[in-house]
């Protein structure tokens, strides 16, 4: 049979490789006591038992580099088997290199293995447990933060930011499209797909982005992305190098700064007050910053919506400084006063603005979507980025998403939400004003699934730790300053919390505020 | 309605906020002529004809800051339409900032909007696309080389790597799963999941990777990832820093030494013989490094599998040189002359070694499903990297996986497509001794979906031109060194090509090699 001989052609090279390079011949006694044991009670197979019982051997040190191995009809009769599942045993110990073996001399414990000494192995097998000092891993990562191992579950109580209400999601129009796709996919899907994302995806996205948020972009301007952080993660990449100066707005969202600190940039932080970012403070602080991070719709945390005049301000900046803007538009889809205010990016006339956007809150946080629009001749590095960073999205939920927006779905779900979370807004406004009155001022309340909620003269840590005492998770707006604090508050999200709800969930807020 | 009372007291606030800083009074006409036009045929909404003709006039220049807007009742009374549409597009240019309102001086257009010339505006509208000069992004992305837009899709003829047979994925058992799980997708599995990914997968895989691959782990160490590059990613970060060293094997995958470019390391080649990386050769060149980089299962491009020795030996070097190994071991499932040699990890005795592996092979590539093992006392920073990165992988297809691995169908495909290869390769193997004889040399075809041949005193990239042409993707193997090429062949798939094609495909191969 041809296919058995190229096979065994192939391994006479093997062997004929693993002799390369011995090192000079040394007496070394062969073995003679039984080094190993089996046993037919086992539920391993015979051959497992003789391959693992001399490698562990070898590995222990008991067998010594060099060593004669008995022959494999010797080990058989000694251990009262078969001969074949010793000569398997040896044969597999030969390919990995444990054993070797040399016309004339046998076979023999590979030469070239380093000397191992039992009672150091042994000793050694539980050193990483006993060593109580940490292993030095990279600098930039013993910086980083810990993290709680399941970030932003259910159970934090009411007020948490960042949460939808996914009992409003439209599960059964959903799961129809997920249960379709996949009778349709084929072969072709199982692919690797465009790096960029799906195409039809693509368009369904620069389609809604164009009429609902002003962006000017086309679909091939579009990388589909895990969700922002994945965004941001890449566009630093692209603009931005470790020691280039980053405007961020103070105070800011902490995960969005960190993908930039952590690429080593130099933070600039930038005062936020009621028009948003203060573009001339951060001129007069470092006007050569390469890049600005803004969240002109929705400011995180304050809530405020960037005017019309430092948004012409900030592309000024960038057009005559050469800088990039990166627009992070994480919740702009809910606004509710008055229509939604178009991107930044819409106004920009030099594509000097990188808009970022996520389906994490306006569809589920777990589908794990967003998307980039990169200004168009930069689109090639913002793929081979993408590319090298993890090769490309999977496609699978990609198409299903496609059609969740091509259907109407996802603008039915949207105009659905805006009430739901309307109400739950004025609602919990209400509240908070009867139950705190003056002692609270709202702000930046006209957009998202959030709003800021500041306190005078009581530090926010102190009553976030009561609140917390009560199963009420309040973040601290003193926490989401870079520098020193200037405000004391809370963000205070109702994305996820019933309107039946929140009148007791004020009560409880009340009550720790009061002790 | 106490609602709405609410909601205005907190627009009254805004309005508020909106005088805070004005500039110095100065006197500016009022507006006199139409600054706007309307259209009843549009199908524009009058309200957002008013609106965008306002903020049109206003960006282009031809309405200044300051300039005194007509009253709404004399502004509707000159278009000849009702109140109604232009008292909202007057509130969306308030909110919005390019109106501002003042007791006693009625509505102006915004005093601190930037000075615009409408010749400018006009002018600069093009000026992207008109530099020819690439605009300043970072010196690491600009490095990076341009990718194709479409990855490894089909069409690149039989020979190309990292493809797998489609057409023998169970579909019809993993839709089913996908159906079950959508009928299964409640509330909870919206919600963000745990960033270290789904307990159920992880605990399949670490069952999987202990039996089948001896790697010493449980479920807590598994980090789930997108795909060996995402893996690669993550690990880097913990591990090194710019400027670190890192041993890379030669020849080796440029898209995992890319991953370390990128992050600044310092890449130290060391060359890979028969039995793997020369560790000795490496300790010559850079013992303080502070990782290797390696594919000891199948290295990459060449094949070969690690002696026991060398491991031995890798593993002695980071012990006492307190470096890591990254062990990527992206298809170890298949292996056609011996039992699966067992991991590098499972040897260590140190925990030393990160371990990272991929579904793309041995499932489908568009799945970006892969893992991680990470040493145990680092799980924490891995999962704080992991967080910082893309906050963690989307949850519906973990779940999938995680059935379809423990109701066995994994095991079952991966033996299946065992003997499916196996056929592939021997038939491959023979046709290439047939055709091109002694002209080329067969290396590494003992695991993966692909082998290495060597050819002599000819250039593998004219070949790979000349085969190009012949619609025949090779990847010559001088492309996959860091350094000087010491070795000229190309990497042979075999993946994605059924047996009755290959002969074919061999003869055109030859005359590509002929002429």
């Amino acid at each position: 049979m041809p296919e058995k001989a190229v096979i065994r052609n192939i391994h006479l090279t093997l062997i004929r490789y693993s002799h390369y390079d011995f090192a000079p011949m040394k007496r070394v006694p062969s073995i003679t006591s039984p080094i190993i044991s089996i046993t037919r009670k086992a539920s391993k197979s015979l051959y497992r038992q003789v391959y693992e019982g001399y490698r562990k051997a070898i590995l222990e040190g008991s067998l010594r580099a060099g060593q004669r191995v008995p022959s494999s009809r010797v080990q058989a009769a000694e251990l009262q088997v078969s001969r074949i599942p010793v000569l398997n045993a040896y044969a597999q110990l030969l390919a990995e290199g444990y054993f070797e073996s040399r016309v004339g001399s046998g076979t023999v414990v590979s030469r070239s293995l380093p000397e191992r000494s039992g009672a150091g192995q042994a000793g050694r097998e539980t050193s990483t447990k006993r060593t109580s000092t940490r292993r030095a891993i990279s600098k930039r990562c013993a910086k980083l933060p810990a993290r709680e191992r399941f970030f932003a579950g259910r159970g934090l109580g009411p007020f948490l930011a960042s949460q939808v209400s996914s009992e409003h999601f439209p599960l059964r129009i959903w799961n129809r499209l997920v249960t379709r796709h996949a009778r349709r996919t084929g072969a072709r899907t199982l692919d690797y797909g465009d790096p960029m994302g799906l195409k039809e995806l693509r368009e369904a996205i620069a389609g809604h982005l164009r009429t609902a948020r002003g962006v000017r972009c086309d679909a091939s301007q579009i990388v589909i992305v895990s969700g922002s952080q994945q965004g941001l993660e890449i566009t630093a990449r692209v603009l931005l190098d470790a020691g280039d100066r980053l405007w961020i707005e103070e105070p800011g969202y902490a995960y969005a700064r960190g993908v930039f600190e952590f690429s080593g940039c130099k933070i600039v932080p930038v005062p936020v007050d009621e028009e948003g970012l203060n573009v001339a403070s951060g001129v007069k602080k470092c006007r050569n910053a390469r890049a600005a991070l803004v969240t002109p719709s929705h400011q995180y945390p304050l809530g405020v919506t960037m005017s019309a005049s430092r948004r012409l301000q900030l592309l000024d900046w960038a057009e005559s400084n050469r800088s990039w803007i990166i627009e992070d538009d994480y919740d702009s889809e809910y606004r509710y006063e008055s229509m939604p205010v178009t991107s930044l990016q819409g106004l920009d006339r030099n594509s000097r603005v990188v808009y970022i956007g996520t389906f994490s809150k306006v569809l589920f946080p777990s589908v794990r979507l967003g998307y980039i629009v990169a200004p168009e001749d930069l689109v090639e590095r913002f793929l081979a980025v993408r590319f090298a960073m993890d090769i490309g999205p999977a496609t699978f939920h990609q198409a299903v998403l496609a059609d969740f927006i091509r259907e109407g779905h996802f603008s039915r779900h949207v105009r659905r939400m805006r009430a739901v979370y309307a109400e739950r807004r004025s609602v919990l406004i209400q509240c908070i004003q009867e139950e705190l009155g003056a002692r609270v001022e709202i702000g930046g309340a006209q957009a998202g699934m959030h709003f800021c909620m500041m306190v005078k003269g009581i530090s926010d840590r102190e009553i976030a730790e009561r609140a917390a005492a009560r199963g009420i998770t309040l973040v601290p707006l003193s926490r989401l300053y870079y520098g020193k604090a200037m405000r004391q508050g809370f963000i205070v999200g109702f994305g996820s919390t019933p309107v039946e709800q929140i009148p007791g969930a004020v009560r409880e807020l009340r009550n720790a505020m009061a002790n």
